[in-house]
């Protein structure tokens, strides 16, 4: 279906074009750039509300500056469609998001506009301040900086860091404090609270133009009045005007705030703040979702609701006549409550991703043991360190991809100090549609060379219940290890999965089946893959072994003295780098065990892999069920027969 | 040679007997506390200034506080000698940062009175909230949560998102801000330009004072001035209190600045702190080194100065007779100073390690081009992206253990980008002295799984000059990857290193010497031990060749096609952990191209290993040069003869 651009928007395929309009056409663009918005996501699908929510933004900044020259940082990036749509991409923007479409997200190799890539939040201003140094470095004294960051993302320790820097150096940089109250959910957190307080009058601002109108009265009490009041005035510009803000505080100039969505005063800021020396922040308010009604209502739901009716608001569900696996995500939080309300040293942390990981369910049930930490990995992952130092039993979960930020943490907080914390790391394997910045890609790796830490899998809801009320109870804290339990966005494989809870034996895998000649080796929901396959083979006359090994690490040293001493063709599948990972560390068991045996690893390659649907990418990768039988066909030197693997419905998504 | 401690300290074996002496007696113990730590650190070594910048903070805060039922925990760590000396570690203390002896930093394992172990900064926050949030949950209400953090370890991300997450929460939880303008190196940045715009009387509490006082003046106006000077008040209680303050701006209540050195005083307002309710900020001025005049003086150098001469301040230095090999630190500093001066896009990053990394040669040769960004990992990553979409040159130093801090910066901001940035990861492999939170033990697990990046390790100066020379050429960024080299502290093997540069081809080994049998492969400086190896095993008639394979991505793949049709039994030797390493990247090799040898992989094993000297380490993990040596004889299957390895002369230290 094709979009159709308004009359304005139809004629703009630049942002030069964008700047050769009438000041007074703004506001039309702005409504012709929403309603295109709506248009577009509402059949396609994709991140929403953030866009909406800085259509006038996107608007004034590419008006007032002189972009790509002029170099525009968005946060986070999943609020750049009115930024896309208006540097080219506009007839492009239906593929957004889809396999060989264009990215969801800013990326350097996709257009010249899109100044630094981005998916993670957190990073526009020291990547601004990086440009900035450098083209100051350089003597380019005509170039602009400027990085647009929410209010969810300046929590992250990472702004602030770069704060604490560009307040130190007099570059010209402009941040744009996009503050609309909200990450996906709602924001939280002491900063949160304080920019409400300067935004509502009743504090900061009304206090301060107030204190200024009855200095103002004081004046008629005579000149030795006026005298002292002088001095007052003087005296309160030092510390209000220099250091009243957390802003000012780090020497960024503070403006604001203004409302983020009056198109033409933005103009006439962002037109005024250019020829303001040094570093300096705009504080915008906006509303997330703005211009449509039920997003404004509902913010975390119609941050990416998927496809929906833009007229009804109707979200469009797939309807299925018998029930469906549950997510994982769900299958996480139904569980931590079930585990928690008979366990009262359970307790829940996730860095802003109630809603997301499904935390939202125990904050909910249990607001006193379930905390959003806000965007701050780092924290999260100590916080939970400190509560389990007091015998507290934390499942802390953070997506693979945003464990990168806690990597440290992880190390040096909990597994050198042999703290027994639950990390689940959600979204593991290749995110989907997000693409590479959110690919739950290196975990693995990056996991299992940490010492006292134990690596796990779930091939299925119930092996996910089990592992958590595993690593739950009381006695797996004598093991003082830490855990990772990985698990993939989107569905499971068993539409009934409340299961009874089993212990699971720490390194303990399974084996599915018996086999001849070769063995598959699976690491977790992408095994359900290599039964497929297992199925595909058979009408073959190719009858693989396959084991679930659920742990990585510590790997089932018995189960794989079987498998060596009974196979010596190996295929190993994980949905994870090849690099150091699983396959890997059963190469490393071969070798510090004396066999030799035909291993061929399958996972993520070695380069970055772009967005799609995940089985897309599985395909791609030559994992998919196909792939992992091709790869026994291959490893057993048979010809590749006519059977041709259709996209078989799969259970992730 | 043994520390004798002064009358009082002599019997304070505990912090209960601290409590139970004589308030009056707080200052001559603070006496004995202070000489009792210069008496052993110019004996023993180890850390100095930061230890005695808090004796009276760590005399007071175990007077006022029901250690260890309270929970005090030291940011850092190495500020904690008199927290150790006081907690019944007195006379052990000469064992510190030995091996076998008590750690450099608090440990858990070690004693009750150690709430968090600790090594890197900005961790105490977190720590302490979570204990707060446990004990509040739990309903001890009694309980103290006290975190004791530098003005520089502020500037952390981390730090600031524990702040958001403590401000708000109700918690009674105080934290101590040592603020003493110093992390190694002198601190940088806007928060500290603010913390000393509040200590210094010329802005912040003269102004408040100031302006309180006129106010008072006004009232000689009558009641109707009264009444609105009584309104002004109001107003400014909201603003200056509430908001005029960056901690306060966070919700945390704000106290100071006070004299850090005044122990009663100090008591006094601790006491005082235990009944205000909710979190708390006590800002303390500090003199790091205080009570030794050259360490106040100089306190970079005095941070760690090794042993000496407490009278006459000498440190003292080992004399040599010939040149000796240089730090690879000095070799980095200089060599990039050298390259920059010939190449203008070249530019230097670190994160507070000026001195320890040596780019304070660049900071003060070039201060427009050399950054020290603060403790600040994350940010230093992506500023150096930054300025790598600017065409620039940009060297980005990190130590092995901090780059943990920066992972998801590389993946995110770096590598997925495709941007050419030179990662120098120093004090790669065992730190030494300073234990497991310090040991670069990971870093060729977690690099080589992102794409994009090369990974490298200099086994001698000149390799480290020219790879250095190499990737700051245009035709490297033609590359479109970023480069992680890694290399350890201390001294190289070359006293004579300032070659000419030289070339490096990107993903070519070395053969150092062809042999019979068995070949060593070796990556980086740990190579030189493979050199002695040979020399040991030659007297035994074994003859191993050695590989010294410098990239272990991309891997010499020729180098080890000729190694697999040569050599059916092979040895990797990486300081490195060997989950994921170099060695398992040679297995994953040899799996691919369907070779088949006995492979055994020397490396950093995984468990948690504690300090000492590196060859101390080395040894214990079996590859020092005989363990590398008896490796070789175990997989030739040769009898171990008599000879017996002394620790020689190594030039790791």
């Amino acid at each position: 279906m094709q979009i159709i651009p308004g009359k304005i928007l139809a004629q703009i395929n630049t942002p030069e074009d964008l700047r050769r309009r009438n000041r007074s056409e703004l506001l039309q663009i702005c409504d012709e750039l929403r309603q295109y918005i709506i248009d577009d996501v509402s059949v396609y699908g994709g991140h929403f509300g953030a866009s909406l929510g800085v259509v006038e933004l996107s608007v004034a900044l590419h008006y007032v500056f002189n972009t790509p020259n002029d170099q525009l940082i968005w946060d986070v990036g999943h609020q750049a469609y009115g930024h896309k749509i208006l540097t080219g991409r506009r007839d492009n923007f239906h593929t957004n998001r889809l396999y060989g479409g264009i990215s969801g997200f800013p990326k350097r190799k996709e257009s010249k506009y899109d100044a630094f890539g981005v998916g993670h939040s957190s990073t526009s201003i020291s990547a601004a301040l990086g440009m900035s140094v450098a083209s100051n470095y350089k003597g380019e004294t005509d170039r602009q900086h400027i990085a647009v960051i929410g209010d969810g993302s300046m929590t992250a320790g990472m702004a602030f860091e770069a704060m604490n820097h560009a307040g130190d150096i007099p570059n010209n940089m402009i941040i744009i404090l996009n503050d609309n109250c909200m990450a996906i959910d709602p924001n939280v957190g002491a900063l949160k609270e304080y920019l409400t307080d300067i935004t509502t009058s009743h504090t900061y601002n009304r206090v301060k133009d107030e204190v200024w109108n009855l200095l103002g009265k004081m004046s008629k009490f005579g000149k030795s009045a006026q005298d002292i009041v002088s001095k007052i005035e003087n005296g309160l510009k030092a510390t209000l005007l220099k250091q009243s803000n957390l802003f000012e505080s780090l020497n960024l100039r503070y403006f604001g705030p203004i409302d983020g969505h009056d198109v033409e005063y933005l103009v006439t800021v962002l037109n005024d703040l250019k020829d303001i020396p040094g570093p300096k922040i705009l504080h915008c308010i906006t509303t997330k979702g703005k211009g449509y009604a039920l997003a404004e209502k509902d913010q975390t739901l119609w941050h990416a609701p998927g496809k929906f009716d833009k007229i009804t608001g109707e979200i469009k569900k797939k309807y299925y006549s018998t029930p469906q696996p549950p997510k994982y995500q769900d299958v996480f939080g139904h569980t931590i409550v079930e585990l928690a309300e008979q366990n009262a040293k359970i307790m829940g942390v996730t860095p802003a991703m109630p809603s997301g990981c499904s935390l939202n369910i125990m904050m909910k049930a249990m607001p006193n043991r379930a905390f959003d930490v806000g965007i701050a990995e780092q924290h999260a992952v100590t916080f939970s360190a400190g509560m389990a130092t007091q015998g507290l039993t934390v499942f802390c979960n953070i997506y693979s991809t945003f464990m990168q930020r806690a990597y440290d943490q992880v190390i040096h907080d909990v597994a050198i100090q042999e703290l027994p914390v639950i990390f689940c790391l959600d979204r593991a394997g290749f995110a989907g549609a997000d693409g590479p910045t959110h690919h739950g890609a290196y975990d693995i790796a990056f996991m299992r060379c940490i010492p006292n830490m134990i690596v796990f899998a779930p091939m299925n809801e119930k092996e996910l219940r089990d592992i958590m009320f595993t690593a739950s109870q009381d006695e797996f804290k004598e093991l003082k290890q830490c855990i990772t339990i990985r698990y993939p966005r989107g569905e499971g494989v068993m539409p009934v999965w409340k299961t009874a809870f089993e212990k699971i034996e720490i390194g303990k895998g399974r084996k599915i089946k018996d086999g001849e000649n070769v063995a598959i080796l699976t690491l977790g929901h992408i095994g359900n893959y290599a039964v497929q396959s297992c199925e595909i083979l058979e009408k073959e006359g190719i009858n693989p072994a396959h084991y679930d090994m659920r742990f990585v690490k510590p790997l089932d040293e018995a189960m794989l003295h079987e498998i060596f001493q009974n196979y010596d063709k190996i295929i190993t599948v994980e949905d994870g780098c090849i690099q150091g990972g699983f396959g890997s560390a059963v190469a490393e068991f071969m070798l510090d065990n004396n066999y030799s045996a035909q291993i061929k690893r399958l996972g993520i390659p070695d380069r970055v892999v772009e967005h799609g649907e995940q089985i897309e990418l599985h395909k791609e990768c030559g994992f998919d069920p196909e792939g992992i039988a091709e790869a026994v066909r291959s490893i057993l030197g048979t010809q590749k027969n006519t059977y041709k693997s259709e996209i078989v419905k799969v259970t992730l998504n």
